[in-house]
C-alpha cells in the first residue's frame, strides 16, 4: 500500500419515500435553488411534478435548467452557468444520473469563477469556490453523488476532461432505489458494467502484492452488482437487486476501491473515453466494448490478476484448475464476455453501432489522456492494437 | 435492504511521513489547540514532542491535557471541557486511540454545551455544536477516526453511554501505519478483534435475504484484518500487515457495514460494555472472550450466518461439507475460537483477569443497553447464561 486521501463528505439518504426531506434539506443551504435535470423522463415518472412540489412547499424558489445531455457538454454547462448567476442561485438540486450531477458539480463551481468554466478542467484555473449541491440520483453508474468528480466534454475540441475537487462533491445525495425502477434493462445493463469498470480497473491493474481491504471490497461488491443485475432481469421491480446496485454505484468511484492501492490505474477509461466523447455512446456500454478487449490484449502481463478475478468474483474455480494459465485466462475472458453479452451490453464497436471509426483521432485522445492520468506503457501502436481488436 | 444514512465526513490522510501536514492542517480551523493525549506511550516513543513542534511552527498555541484512559471518564473529560473553555480553545487535536479521540470529541462537544457533559451521553440534550477535531490515531480498532461517534464511561453510575452526533466526526484525521509498529502484539491482538467484532456484529444478526454490497465488505475487510494480523505476528514492523488493520480500523466502524442491513444488532457490545465499565478490561479483550460464547449460545438461531463465516471468512469450506450442520457450526466457532486464543486474546473471563464477577450487576447494564440500542430477544436468563458460559 501507498499513502493516499480518502473523503468523500457527502451525507447519503438511502431508501424508499427518502424524498419528503427534499425541501427542508435544500432549505438548510438557501432558498433560491436551480433545479437542473435531463430531458424528458423525469417528467414522464412524474418526478419533476413531485421535486418542483417539495421545493416550492419548503419555501425555496426554483429556476429549471434542463436538457443535460448524457455525455454533459461544457456549453451546456456554460450557459447554466450564466442562468444560476443571473438568478442568483444559492443551491443547485441535480435531479438525475452520473451527466446531470457532473453537469450540476460544473454549474456550482462556474457560478463562483469568473474565468471560463472550461480552465477548471483543463487544470489551467482551481476551484476555489462552489456553490452547494444537493443530488437526487435516478440512474446509479458513476458515484458522481458521493465524489469529488465532475466530467465534461469539449464537443468543440472533441475533448472529454476530469475535475476534482472536495468543494463540488455533494453535501447531500437522495437515493431512492424505486426511482431505479423503470431504468431499461439495457441502460441498467449499461449502468451496471459502469459500476463494474470502475472497480475492476486497480483490480487488474494493481502491483500490490497485499492490499487485501481493497481487494475484498473490490471482489464482494462486483458480486453484488452481477447478482443484484441477474434478479433485475427477472424483475426489474426487485427492491433488494435494485437497492444493491445503487448502493454498489454509490460506492465504487468514491475512491474506496483505490485508495492506497500501489500501481492502479484506469486504462479502460483512457480507452473509453475518447470513444463516449467523439460517437456519443453511452459511457458504460463503450466500457463493456473495451473492457474484454483490453483484457485480451494485456493477458499475459495480468495472468495472475485475471486467474483472482477468475476464481473469487466470477467463482469458476473449478473450471479454470488444472489446465495452463494461458488457457484458463482465455477461459474466464469468455466467460465475462458472455455475461456482458447476455446483459445486453455491446461487445464490439460494431454493436456499439460504431462502423469504420476514426482510429486516429481516438488514439490522439487516448494518448492525452495517458499522459493527463499518469498512465504508464501504452504506446500508440498498442492504442491502435486494442481499438482494432474491438472493432 | 431498509432505509438508512451514511455519513463518514472526515477527511482521512493515510501514509508514511503525512504529519509533517499537521501544523497547517490544525492551522485552518484556529491557531489555539488543545492537544489531548493518555499516558506515557507517545512520550517514549517521541511523538508528544513531534506534534508539539510542527503545531508549535505552524505558530499554534498548545494547551496539552494528558491522562485519557483506556476507557475514557466522563469526569476527566469534564475537566477537559473546564480548562478548553479557560484557555478559549479553537480546535481539539486528539493524538492516540479510540479513547483519546473519544474524549476529544467529548471535550469538544462539551466546551460548546453550557450543561453537565453526561446529559449528551444519556440523550437528555442534543449536539447542537462542536469545536472541530483532528486526530491522529495511533491505536486503530473503533472507527472513532472516521465515524460520528463517542462513548464516555461513567464510574460514578457504573455506565458506559454514546454519543452519536455529525458535529463531533474528526475533520481531518491522519492514519500513519508507522506509528502502530511499537504497539505490542497483545493490544494488537485486542485491537484487531475489536475490528473484526465491529464487523460481524451485523453480519451475523442480519436478517436480510439479499444485501451483497455489505456482506462482501465485511468477508473481504475481516480476512483482511486476519491476514494482516498474521503477518504482524511474523514481523511487527510489516508494513502491508499494519497498513491493512490501520485502513480496515477505520472502515470497519464508520457505518458501512451495516448501512440498511436488516436486524442487525450488536448484542455482543451490550453484552461487553458492562465487562468494560465494571472491570476496566480493554474493550477488544472483553469482546474476544463475549463473542465465542454468545455464538455458542445462539448457535441454533443462527446457524446459516454461522455457516457463511465459515466458508467465506474461514474458508474452511472442504472440512464442513457433508457433515450434519450443527456439528459444522461447532467446528467453525471452535476455528474462530482457536485463531483468537493464537492472537493472545483471552477466551474466558478467568484469561482476562475477572473471577466472580458480578453477574447481577452486567447483566443489569446489559438490560439498561439492550434498551437503549433496541435489541430484542434477550431475558436476564439468556444474558446470564451467557455471562455464566464465558467464565
Amino acid at each position: 500500500m501507498k499513502n493516499f486521501e480518502f473523503y468523500s463528505p457527502t451525507r447519503v439518504i438511502f431508501g424508499s419515500n427518502i424524498l419528503d426531506n427534499l425541501g427542508e434539506t435544500a432549505k438548510r443551504f438557501g432558498t433560491k435553488a436551480m433545479f437542473v435535470y435531463g430531458r424528458s423522463s423525469i417528467k414522464k415518472s412524474g418526478l419533476h411534478e413531485k421535486v418542483l412540489t417539495l421545493l416550492k412547499s419548503s419555501g425555496i424558489s426554483v429556476t429549471e435548467y434542463s436538457g443535460v445531455k448524457p455525455n454533459p457538454e461544457v456549453a451546456h454547462a456554460k450557459r447554466g452557468v450564466l442562468k444560476a448567476i443571473k438568478s442568483n442561485i444559492e443551491v443547485v438540486i441535480a435531479v438525475g444520473g452520473g451527466s446531470v450531477i457532473d453537469e450540476s458539480k460544473a454549474i456550482a463551481a462556474g457560478a463562483c469563477y469568473t474565468g471560463d468554466l472550461w480552465d477548471l478542467y483543463t487544470q489551467k484555473a482551481p476551484v476555489k469556490k462552489a456553490l452547494p449541491v444537493i443530488a437526487v440520483q435516478t440512474l446509479p453508474a458513476t458515484s458522481s453523488e458521493t465524489n469529488l468528480v465532475s466530467v465534461l466534454t469539449n464537443t468543440e475540441t472533441n475533448e472529454k476532461f476530469g475535475l476534482r475537487s472536495p468543494l463540488i462533491a455533494p453535501k447531500v445525495s437522495f437515493l431512492d432505489p424505486t426511482l431505479t425502477y423503470t431504468i431499461p434493462l439495457k441502460y441498467t445493463a449499461y449502468a451496471s458494467f459502469d459500476i463494474m469498470s470502475h472497480l475492476l480497473e486497480g483490480y487488474f491493474t494493481s502491483t500490490d502484492s497485499f492490499a487485501p481491504v481493497q481487494e475484498g471490497f473490490v471482489e464482494g461488491t462486483v458480486r453484488a452488482v452481477m447478482a443484484g443485475f441477474e434478479r433485475i432481469q427477472k424483475d426489474p421491480h426487485d427492491w433488494d437487486g435494485r437497492s444493491a446496485i445503487m448502493w454498489a454505484g454509490a460506492l465504487a468511484w468514491n475512491g474506496l476501491c483505490n485508495a492506497g492501492v500501489e500501481g492502479a490505474v484506469i486504462p479502460n477509461h483512457m480507452l473509453e473515453h475518447p470513444l463516449s466523447a467523439v460517437y456519443d455512446i453511452a459511457h458504460g456500454a463503450g466500457l463493456a466494448v473495451i473492457f474484454p478487449a483490453w483484457l485480451k490484449y494485456r493477458k499475459e502481463s495480468l495472468t495472475k490478476r485475471i486467474l483472482l478475478f477468475g476464481k473469487r468474483i466470477l467463482q469458476i474455480n473449478e473450471e479454470i484448475t488444472g489446465i495452463p494459465e494461458n488457457k484458463a485466462c482465455d477461459k474466464i475472458i469468455d466467460r465475462f464476455s458472455s455475461w456482458i453479452h447476455a446483459s445486453g451490453a455491446p461487445l464490439s464497436l460494431h454493436e456499439a453501432g460504431i462502423d469504420n471509426p476514426n482510429i486516429p483521432e481516438l488514439v490522439k485522445q487516448a494518448r492525452t489522456l495517458s499522459k493527463l492520468w499518469n498512465i504508464p506503457g501504452y504506446t500508440d501502436t498498442d492504442l491502435e492494437a486494442i481499438y482494432r481488436s474491438a472493432l
